[in-house]
């Protein structure tokens, strides 16, 4: 029987689609290092598993619609940290980060309307999109530029009669760029002129390192009705499998018109909701530390792919990915080949082809999305095997490889 | 700023868009006695709650898309119950059976198709399909007719060639009818020849009253390849906040499909998860006693209900709803002025307006649906509220009323 064309024109998630060869490796006793995945193996605040140990309710029942008041009444009092003023009937909270982007998709779009977006992006958007019937315009971010905003007149561009939209990751998943103040007041200038809203997807907003600030989107009150933050504590509080993010918007009707949708599907997930309020009380030094040990990561994971010879990083200033251009055809096949093909005493490298964080045909055909979420010791296997790996693929594959 | 058509065309939910007047009522004092939403009062299993208090994880991680395997394995297990043989491969966990009935209209249809559903239905079934651009072509069943399947030639006279799929829900929410064997099997025949999937929506499948055996779509292997079962965890274990749900086909495109939109939101809730596994090891005494209970509750409200001058009830064989036709005029005017204008001792009733649970225009006005999930004394309260409410309300407003 046929399934709609629709599914079948949609992509599997390039960052999931190859764990039926991951899952191979393992029953064959492989030891397989996930770049692939931001799954940080850094714990959830004790204060979230303590409120989820005395969850004590007689019944896990409906919450409201928009997120229960004491977990958005929270969120305000954080964002003041972030010097942004918040009040709870400005927030919807929804099932994770993923549920959030549907919505505004849905809620700003009609099908054919178009978003412009900065290439590489998350690559999860694209599905969101499609299941919305939103077309994606990328403008073209460079690794050889460090990934910043391209200029404001590549945006203006392409704005049509059919752009609702700009939409921004901040910092950025997969470049790990973080959009400067100077750059985001850029673009909401263009979003005013056009009357077109800024999207902000700010769920790494705590990681930016080398004492970068960050600057949310939600710090801008003269442009307050054209702007939506994306936001989750899936990253923040190491809580990836809660299922719990939020909208964010002084538009009263983007979130009553998103509120239709939040009424049908009933309720974000109870119990991860009091987790997550409980997760906003964690001290800061939680935080610290976390920010401190992706560092650290970073540090040791980009300093040494940096010097597998033909790799071409781009350092990241904040979330926990970068793009790595490797020196061969496809980093697809690569990354079968490190799969199925090759293992280093034992143990492998999965990471994400990034081909598909691209809209534009074959940008990004040799560059992957790579994930500094685990512990220094991984961390440094990764590098070897990734050292090994691409010396066996050249030597079979690449024409070129000086081995 | 404009909000996309599509949003603005969409219908907020009638179970829940009168909410803002029941919060008032509430703030005034009044009991606000909640007969428009399936949210029971009884006790989740202490299965349940104990795994969600002794979840020993250090980090709450991202599971896998298709949900968690022990949980699939359990469900194995328990579909037995039903005499359905299913494999753990072919069940997918969702995020509440919402999300399950949102895959399935965008794996099944284009924009554009149509699913033929015989109604009233549960109405945020309308929005999910709206969702999907996909038609709902209804097929009325009578208050008159127990809301019993109408005939076979009614669905075959609407279908085209743009019909996917015909939308059951048994027992059925809101007429509370328990759909036969033959009548399945009827269906199963005509979706056969025409090449067409059979949905249905089987998350009060242990409501059945009366000694009435069920029957699940699942126990017909010989049309397997077009059989699409959505579940949840919700109703049948009292854990309606938790969102975990299922589709279950053996046709495996159908879960491959589906596949891509399960990882692009990464996966469904993780605590909740474990909470459901547990679910399953509860007693047949745990269900068995909720089961009593609601029938107990059942008796009680459609008497009492059918003993109010002028009210039509159909009794239900199972879920725990049913339809009321009230001798007034507009059934949503009716609740508002339930929940604004009238209290009795202090306590008023609050239920969904049925004419949402139809497409077809004008049908259900006076109809409403009631839920009898509360406790006995809340709804012996409730039929001496609407009795009276009832009263005043004809007084006030219905010409023909004899008081």
């Amino acid at each position: 029987m046929q399934m709609s064309m629709r599914i079948s024109s949609f992509q599997a998630s390039p960052i999931r689609r190859l764990v039926p060869y991951s899952r191979d490796a393992e029953k064959r006793g492989i030891h397989v290092i996930h770049l692939n995945i931001g799954q940080p193996d850094i714990k959830t605040p004790a204060e979230a598993l303590e409120a989820v140990h005395s969850y004590n309710e007689p019944y896990i029942a409906y919450g409201v619609s928009e997120g229960e008041l004491e977990l958005r009444q929270g969120l305000c009092e954080y964002y003041k940290k972030y010097n942004a003023e918040v009040s709870p009937d400005e927030i919807m909270i929804t099932t994770g980060g993923s549920e959030a982007l549907q919505f505004v998709f849905m809620t700003l779009c009609d099908p054919y309307d178009e978003v412009i977006i900065p290439e590489p992006f998350y690559t999860n958007v694209s599905t969101f999109a499609a299941t919305a019937m939103v077309n994606l315009v990328p403008v073209t971010s460079q690794i050889d530029d460090a990934f910043i905003l391209p200029s404001i007149s590549d945006f203006e561009a392409r704005i049509t009669k059919k752009t609702m939209a700009i939409l921004l990751c901040s910092p950025n998943n997969p470049t790990g760029h973080v959009y400067s103040r100077d750059e985001l007041k850029a673009l909401l200038e263009l979003c005013r002129r056009y009357d077109i809203f800024l999207i902000v997807d700010e769920v790494y907003r705590e990681f930016c390192y080398d004492g970068e600030a960050f600057t949310s989107v939600l710090t801008f009150p003269e442009y307050s009705e054209r702007i939506i933050c994306i936001d989750s504590f899936s990253k923040r509080f190491s809580m990836c499998g809660a299922r719990v993010g939020a909208i964010v918007s002084r538009n009263k009707d983007v979130l009553s018109s998103a509120m239709k949708l939040a009424q049908a599907r009933l309720c974000p997930p109870a119990i991860e909701q009091v987790a997550a309020a409980a997760a906003l009380r964690a001290p800061e030094s939680y935080i610290e530390a976390v920010k401190a040990e992706y560092e650290r990561r970073r540090n040791l994971l980009v300093s040494g792919i940096q010097e597998i010879p033909g790799c071409k990083v781009s350092r990241p200033k904040g979330a926990f990915y970068f793009v790595v251009d490797f020196p061969i055809d496809d980093a697809e096949k690569f990354a079968i080949f490190m799969l199925r093909d090759f293992s280093w005493e034992g143990s492998t490298v999965m990471f994400a082809p990034a081909e598909d964080f691209y809209v534009t045909k074959h940008l990004g055909r040799t560059q992957a999305r790579i994930a500094y979420v685990l512990n220094e010791d991984e961390l440094r296997l990764a590098v070897r095997c990734l050292a090994e790996g691409l010396k066996a693929y050249r030597k079979k594959y690449c024409l070129d490889a000086r081995v």
